[in-house]
Formats: structure tokens, C-alpha cells, sequence
């Protein structure tokens, strides 16, 4: 398709984003081209955005920003059969090679040479998308495209409360950002007996109960691990969901860990920091997970259960709505703390 | 405790039940007795009241029938420490060895040498039971009588509907008397995109209905097969629930099982029958999980996590309540299939 | 490539096949040409030949029959970007489609529009084979060629072998053609603790033996039953692999399996039989896993690690070796039932 | 049992021990009376000798040190029905409550009120032991003392092996004390395709390369991580089994570590260290198993299957042997690094 588009872009090393207009991006034999309906910020993007340590070593401008979208298939390439003109797709972001090691053995979700739209190349924000067909998941024509692109994130809160069973069990989610209120309605929906939540941010322990929290606890207020064990018989919890990244939350929620217990970690630490490791892990035979991506594709089938069974409801995630024009105010409204999740439409 | 007591009994080798006053029992120093409350009335106790092959072979009367109760603990033995006088208590049925191989590699629930109450010793429809104190579980005092009678066969649901994750999956379950019934139940609390129930007893589908599943079904008037492929655009079920053991159950639940997938089987097939393994299982790569009793005590603790959190109702299974005096009306009731559980009262 | 070829071809329907001289197969772009090196004889190509019901039903006349070989990369099509011409390959027989929900999910090797050379489309019996890319398994040049055209054949032993945990296990192999005794090989460089072996072959129990096996029974002469419970202290074996698909093994592998064991299914019973499965898999807490084909690729990757280590070595199972022109006089021996392998070489 | 015995007892607060003469320790209704046979020093009665900071807080003196022993059963408490006088035993030297959430699903060996012989109660350094029955494991009488004094101490590396599956995979080993080479022999019996080992002893790896190690490092002189990327074309590992506690080594460990591999723990770092959590643990998928103590029973028959079968060799780790009385220099030749297991025969 020819022409010219809206997009936000990174043009140069440093802070901030710019609305240009840019031709459309071009597809190849296997790619597929995408109107964009709904594309929302994530938590990268605001890394990308602030230019930090991550970004300046990561990012190589000049480049079209976003990851987490939805929208209608305008064009497919010569040799794609099972994507048509029309469909109305979400994207898993992760474009990956299918033919390394762990790609070959159901691990696809950590390939040795990932590239992510948005990060590695052009991205989401912008009025048309370029990407393989492979990557590409159909959705029913009547989802909100609010939803629909909200579908990539959700994966990595479904990936996270899927890894152990939580059915039944007691669950401690640490980071109430918008995954982390995702994770708590999937632990939810899961049959978990008592989720605890946790975070500073009380507009975020809001969210959290209306996603399914049945306790929620704010570490600079609350006596964390005092309250839980209170609560649990000196128990502790069953699972730790961690979704900060932050050293605190983690020492603290592998403490609420009972022995034998699962933590799966998806929150990144900015750096190295201290853990007690022969007492909060291996003494106490706890299994910690590292959790990257989604599962390609088991995820994504459990995206589709969870949501047209009506367990899972995305609606409260979704704050604020904002043109993609707009871009400027979404970020700051997302910087804030102050929101879930923010969506743009172009 | 020295006394007599009500207990219905199997007096002789033959069909039906005698109501008779016998001694109190007496316990031993590592034993507990307890004062019934409410005993429910299983499949089993009906093979012995008809007194089928099955129960011809494997009771030796005189016996006192009936394995799924609750009380309050009246005696301990002299060497029991984690029961008291007074705690409110079900019991797990199977008494085990603890000491073979099986109970010392966490699989106890298929103890070689394992004793059923009701079936191998004497039971719980009496006022009084005595019981190795290793077998009883603790309930909170409010817990309703009947709840808490029902728990041990509520946990073969549980340990069937846990054996292979459901969440977010599509499920079959193939049985709907009361295990059944509450096997969707549990199947619903964990997640499950959507529950296919089938049974030939109108009565038994509409309890189904009210327990979670999403489509009920009577193969006696549906084609099942072609519903279920229709309603999932041919692909069929994840997980099959099986919990009938009529081998068209078993033949029709595979057919629809992808490829994949998981079976797990309660149900017990009164005799050999013919399976076309080949197809149904070995080539689509089927696994099969054959389910017996409940496993000590992972399950005991996911029921209390179920009922505690309200994520399971029992309360509709239980259709009918009789006096310990009423048996014969209770086992009638049961024996019509027009009825969920039967609890008895001494 | 032009030119004629000689391949072994089903011509028409009924028994027996024919040496033909035909034109070398033309490639797509995502295609390679092999020029073959080896081509072992699998039992199903003895169906093939025999024109039993199974084969009348699925092979459509003319066809190259064969699917387990190696050979050198001649030509790639203009999109193959993984193989190179000068590559020795060995190949993974099942087609698959890449984009369904199996596919998608970490079961190809289930995929539900699978095609299997020399069954479904032109096979290896042949000067030259056309394969997708795709499916091509690097192997090392210095491999001698009748391993390498093992390895297809071998990846099922790994995968029946592999599939629940053997090491430190007893572990029981019901049928010792060559996929039988490759599993009993996979079994004991994992750990086995004893492995017994039945056939009623003596020639093959004596392979059973040189390929691990601690004990071996003929069935036709031994009671196989009492002398495994008699060597097991009367408590059976943890896991039974299953390559024969007949009744009687499958039915005394189950008897001798410990309850909570696991039984691994690769043998295709000819038709449905009968089997008690209330007291040979639900009451005993069995788990039983049905296995088609080889996982793609973990399988490989395992083959890889058993073969290149040294503790795996297939050698002895390759017993006759015969030029492609040879293939009747292949095949009588094969049919013979006193052989292990049989390798063809065009 | 009346009468004197020798002890090797911690007698005050502070460093080293003394050789005792006190009375033989007398049983209760569910204990057995051992005489000692052979008793082997662990790393954790070095801690004790030295009276380090973990010592000085777990021990109360006086107490016998010791807890890997083996003997012949020479009293019976009064309930005991599973242990017979004369029996040749090993002993499980975790004596846990069996009535906790962890001991009634599976996890006594992390039970919540754990007591370790020559830990929390008198051990092993002494011609007679006092045990409870249910602590007892069979050997055949014909079995070597210093190797069934072992298998407590082999349980570790079986535990920690085994965790998840070696065969045909690459593993690396870190840390050869005699834990850790007997790690080494269970890898090499699992099928383990490759195992890397690392200490900084030359003499712990001569003995690791004999218990089967195929390529030794020493970190202070040789490039751990670009020796063994060397060797892997750039893969790293699949499985880290981690035995040395060093932070260095743990380091390194999982930076060789393939993304989506495990980590299987059992070496104790001496007190919190800096890790970087988010790029090698959580970005790349990598699964961290804390081990403690051994899986009762699980772990014990897969000691008694990998020794009977011959699959594992443990004479090469027994590399000197004292009399009882003769304690100080067999601790002092275990603390010179020089040595395998020492063992002591009262």
C-alpha cells in the first residue's frame, strides 16, 4: 500500500517522542499489513520514552514506538495463506526466528534472536503496522479493539498465573501495575482460595481489589509480611507472583513463601541487589520462575478460554482513552501512577 | 465409652440393610471415636445393599455400612495428640498402612493394604464410629453438618477435575450423579472455558445445569458427538471427566477428546469391554489418568481451600435428608436417580 | 534437477512393489532434494507391501514407499535459508502444517493435517527424495549412513523410552522388534534399575539382550506374570513400555505394572479389544500416554545427546544390509521375524 | 538397652570435640536401638567443629555430633512392628512430625518442625543410636558399611540429580565435594549427554573426573564460562547443578545456563550476595529449584535402585577410614580439602 501515515516516533537518542508523518511501511513475502484500531502503552514504552540505561543501550532511532495493538489486515504478501484481507488480528510481538534450538523445542518465547516491534524495529503507534503473518491471532469481529490490543500484555499476567497451579491455593500478587491487576483476575479466575496484593500506589490497590484482590496491603503503610502471616495461621502463601521488580517486594514475598512453595517472578529488577538465597530459596525447597513473554502459542489459546468464558473481564484495566495525536497526555496520565492501562487510537 | 447405639448393618450375605443396637466400639490407644453427625450415602453403600458380585466378593458380614461422614470427636486414644475431645471432624475412608512403598512415595491413596470403612470394618451410619485419629480432618465449627459429611466424596471430584489443568479450557465430563455433579462444579471454580455434561437422567442434567456445566446433554436423545464437534468447530474437548463408566461414555468422551488431550477416569466399568486403543488413544496421543479415592491429603487441602473461599457450592447437591431410622427410604430415594445426595442423620 | 531415478514404488492396489526407473522429483521454494544414502524398512512399510486393510484404506497407488533415510543436500528451493547443498541430513517424516492449534501448542508431531512421506506422498526408496526444508536434521559428515537413517525410527523409541521417568525405575519392554530394542537401549543409558523384555521371537529376545535387557521371557514358554512378580518381591514394575500392540502383552504389562505406575503405549493393537480397565488402570491409579511419532523436534535433540555421548549405541540393532535393487529379498528377511534392521542403500 | 558407650560429643559452646564415655541412649515404644556400624563426616559437622556463626545459633551442648551412619538393629520400642532386631538399617536423619500441611502432602522433607540427629538431638559419632522406627531404611546385610553409611548423604545428590531430567542433556556440576561428585555419578547414570565440572581443588576433581565428569575446570585458573560456550558452539548448558554455595559459582552458573534451562540448588551461600535477578533468571526463562534434604521416600528407593542395579559407583568418594576414637584426624583430613568422604568405625 502506498502512501503516508501518523506515527510516534523515537527520532533521536534522548527523552521524548515525536508525531510525524512517514510512508507507510512496505510488506514482504510473508508479512501482513495492518490498519491499526487500538494500541496501548506499556511499561517499556515508558522506559523508551525517559531514555533510560535499558533504552539508550537497546533503542537505535530512529523508530516507531509501541508493541501492544490491535487492528484490520489491509494487505497480505505473496506467499501468506492463513491470514486474509479483513481479518481483525491482534499481534504477539515477539518476532522470532522458528528455527534455533529453543524455538524447535516449545520454547520459542525466549528464541535466540527475538526482535520486538517497537524496541528492535517499527512498531505499534502509528496508523499501519508491518509484521510476519506468523505473528499475527485472530480475534471475533465484535471484541472492543480496547481489548483486543490489550491481548499481548494480558498474555504476560496469563503466563504468569498459568506457570503453577493456583486453584485453590493462597497467592500473594506483589506490583499492582496494570499486569499486575491482569495477574490477580487470573488467579482468580483460576479458583486461587485468597489473593493478597500489594503496592504503594493506592489508585493501583483500588484497581487491584476490583480485579479480584481479596486483601490488599501497601508496604510503606502496611506491615506486610506481619498482616499475610496473621491472616494465613503463620502459614504464609502458597504462590508468590511477583510483578515489581522491586528487591523489597521480593525479599518480603519469598519470606511469605511457605517451604516447598512457587514464585514466578515477571517483574525486572533495575539491577543486581542482595538476596539471601540459602534462606528464602533453598532451604525452604521453593521453586522460583523466570517468566519472559508469552508462550507462543499456548498462551494465547488460554487468552481466548479466559476471555470468551467471561472469567476474565478487561474492562476496569482500561482508564483512559486517548487519540494517538494525543500521545504526550496518555504518557503523562500513565507516568502519573494515577491510571491503568491507556489506549490509543489512531 | 461403654453404651449401645443405632447402626445400620449388612447382617447376612444378601440384599438390604437391618437397623440394629449394638455396642458402642471401643478404640485403641492410637484412635479417636466420634459422636456422627450426618453421614451421606455413596454409590458403594447401593452395590452392597443390592449385594452385587462385587459386594458379594469383597464384604464379610456382619458389618455396619457407609464410609462419608462428620461428628464431634467424644474419646481419644492414649497415645493421640492432634485430635481432642471436642474438635468437629470428616474423615479420609481409607485407612493405610503408611509403611509399604506406595504410602512412603506420596501415593497413600492406592495403599497396598488398604481398609475401607463401611466396606472392610465397620462404618459410619451408627452413632458412634471409631477411627484411626492419622484419618480424621478438622473442621471449623460452623461448617453445616451435611457440608462437612460430604467432603470425602466431594474430594474424588476434586482429585479428578485437578488431575490435568482445566482453566481456560474446553472440558467433558461424561456422569452427572452427584460426584459428577461436583466434579463440574470444581471444573468451573478452576477456570474451565466451558463445561459439556452428559447423563441419561433429566433430573441429574438439570442438577449438572445448577452446578456450572454449560450444555447438558442426554445421549439417549442427543447425538453427543456431533453437538460437541459442532459447538467447538470440530476440534472437540481438552479434558475428559469421566465419571460414569459406561463404556459408551468412555468410547464417545475419547472420540471427542483432541488429540493431546487428557482423560481422566472415576467411573468404573462393571466388566472388561472392547476399546479400539489404537485409534482412540495410542495415535492421537491421548494420556489417560485413572483416578482412585483421594490422595493424602493434597486433596483434603484443595477442598478446604474450594469451600472456604465460596468458589464451590455444595449445597444443591444435597437433595434429600432422612433420619438414621429412614434408610430404607433414603437408599430407595438414591436407588430412583431422581435425587442428588442422600444424608442420614443419626 | 533432471533425470531418471530408481525408486521401489506401490503401483497399484494389492500386494508386493515394483523397481522403477522415474524422473527425479522437482523442488518449491521451500523445498530440498536429497540425494538418499541409506533407507531403513519400518513395519509399516511391511503393511504397505502386504496390502493389509490398514494400508488399503490410506495409501492411494502410485507411490515411492519409505520414510526413514539419510542423504546429502543436492539442491535447495530459492526460500531455504537453513540447509545447505553439501549438508548430510536425515529427515523427520511427518509433514506438517505449521499453523494449526496443535502445531501451535508443542504437538506437532499430533498435528491434525499431518502427511507422512512414503505413506501420504512420495517416500525414501528412492535415488532422490523431495522434503520440506523444514524437516530436514542436521547430522555430522562422518556418521555412518545406516545410523543416520536410523534416527527416525530410533526418535520413537526416545520418545515412548523418555516419556514419564525410568532411571532408577524396573522398567518392563513388551515387544522387541527393532523399535523394541532401541527403547530398551534409551531405557538403560537413562537409568534404568532392570529392565525385563517379552517377545516371542527367540532371534529378537536375544537383540533385547544385547541391547540391555536384564531379563527376557517368551510368553509362548514362560509365564511371564509369575516370573516378573517373583523377581519384584511380588511388586511389579513402575513403568511399562508398550511396542508390541498385542491384547495379551498389553493386558499382563498392565497386571504387572505397581498401582500409581505409568504405561507408554507406541504398539498399534490391529482392532478393538477387550480390556478391564476398572482393575487394570482406574482402581490401580495407573497413567497411561498414548505415543505417536516423535516430538519435534525435543525428540531430535535427545537423539542427538544418546547418540553423540556414546550411550547409546544402535549398531547391533542393524543386522542386514541390502543393495535398493535387493529390496524384495529386503523384505523377506525382514518378514522373516529373525532380523533387527534392514537397511536399503540406492 | 543398659550400659556405657563412646560418643564423639560437642561438649561446651565453642570450637572442636571431645571422645566421651556416657550411657547408651534408651528407646521409647516407637523407637529402635542401633548399633553403629560406620558413620561418614558431613560438611555440616565440620560448621559444628569449627562452632562458625550458623553453629553457634542451631547447637545446644552438649550433644553427639553426626548423622550419616549406618548399623545393626539391637532393640525394639515396644510399638514397633516394622524393624525387627538384627535388621542392617540406614537412617533417614530428618525426624519430622507427620502431621504437618507439608508432611501430609508430599514434603516431609521440608516438615515444618524438623529435627536433625547430631543437629537438634544426639547423632551418629557413637557406638549406639537411639532413632524413631519410621526414620529406618533396609539395606541387604551383604551391603558395605562405609557405602550404607553413605546413602543419607548420596540422598542429597540424588535429590538434587534427579530434580529434573539430565538424560541426553549438558550439565554442568559446580562444586566436586563429595556431594558433589556423587551429583556427578547419578547425571552420568541419568544419560546425561555432557558434565562439565568446576572446583578450585585438584584433587576434588581428579575424583570428580572419576566418578564421571567428562571435562574438569578450576575457575582460578581456567575460563569457566567461555571453556564450556567453547564447547557447546555458544550454548551454554541445559541443567546447573549447583553444589558449591559460592556466589562466584552461582554467578557463572547461570550465566552458562541456556535461557528456559534449571537451576537445580543445593550448595548454601554463607550469607546474602548481589545477583542479577532480571538478566539471569527472569529474561531468560530459567527455572530455580532450592533442594533441601532428601524426598522421603522418593529419593531413598531411587538410591536403592541406582546402587543395586551397579549404575552408580560410590567406592571411589570413601577415601579414608578411622576408628571412632581416632576422630581428630579424620576431621582434620576432611578439612584439608584433600579427601573424599571419611568415614569412622566406632
Amino acid at each position: 500500500m502506498q502512501g503516508m501515515m501518523k506515527a510516534v516516533v523515537k527520532q533521536t537518542a534522548g527523552p521524548g517522542f515525536e508525531l510525524v508523518h512517514i510512508p507507510i511501511p512496505q510488506i514482504g513475502p510473508h508479512d501482513i499489513l495492518i490498519r491499526t484500531r487500538a494500541a496501548s502503552i506499556c511499561g517499556t514504552d515508558i522506559h523508551i520514552y525517559n531514555w533510560d540505561v535499558w533504552a539508550a543501550n537497546r533503542i537505535k532511532p530512529p523508530i516507531i514506538i509501541g508493541h501492544e495493538f490491535c487492528g484490520d489486515v489491509v494487505e497480505i504478501g505473496s506467499q501468506v495463506t492463513e491470514v486474509q484481507v479483513g481479518d481483525f488480528i491482534s499481534a504477539e510481538s515477539h518476532i522470532v526466528d522458528h528455527t534455533c534450538d529453543l524455538c524447535r523445542t516449545g520454547m520459542a518465547h525466549i528464541c535466540r534472536n527475538t526482535q520486538i516491534i517497537g524496541v528492535d524495529r517499527d512498531g505499534s503507534f502509528a496508523e499501519y503496522v508491518a509484521l510476519p503473518a506468523a505473528n499475527a491471532w485472530h480475534n471475533p469481529p465484535n471484541m472492543p479493539p480496547e481489548i483486543a490490543a490489550l491481548e499481548e500484555n494480558f498474555g504476560n499476567a496469563v503466563h504468569t498465573a498459568l506457570e503453577t497451579p493456583v486453584v485453590a491455593r493462597k497467592v500473594l500478587v506483589t506490583g499492582c501495575g496494570p499486569v499486575g491487576v491482569m495477574t490477580i483476575a487470573v488467579a482468580k479466575a483460576a479458583g486461587a482460595r485468597a489473593i493478597y496484593a500489594s503496592d504503594i500506589s493506592a489508585y493501583r490497590l483500588d484497581l487491584a481489589k476490583k480485579m479480584g484482590a481479596d486483601l490488599t496491603l501497601n508496604p510503606q503503610r502496611d506491615d506486610l509480611v506481619k498482616t499475610i502471616l496473621d491472616d494465613t495461621n503463620g502459614d504464609g502463601v502458597d504462590v508468590l507472583l511477583e510483578m515489581s521488580g522491586a528487591p523489597s517486594a521480593i525479599r518480603d514475598g519469598l519470606r511469605l513463601l511457605k517451604a516447598g512453595g512457587h514464585a514466578v517472578m515477571l517483574g525486572l529488577p533495575s539491577k543486581p541487589f542482595e538476596l539471601d538465597l540459602a534462606n528464602l530459596v533453598i532451604m525452604k525447597g521453593i521453586t522460583v520462575h523466570g517468566i519472559a513473554g508469552r508462550k507462543l502459542w499456548e498462551t494465547w489459546y488460554e487468552i481466548r478460554g479466559l476471555l470468551r468464558s467471561g472469567a476474565v473481564n478487561l474492562e476496569p484495566v482500561i482508564t483512559h482513552r486517548f487519540k494517538l495525536e494525543e500521545f504526550q497526555k496518555a504518557f503523562e496520565t500513565m507516568m502519573s501512577g494515577d491510571s491503568g492501562k491507556v489506549v490509543l487510537f489512531p
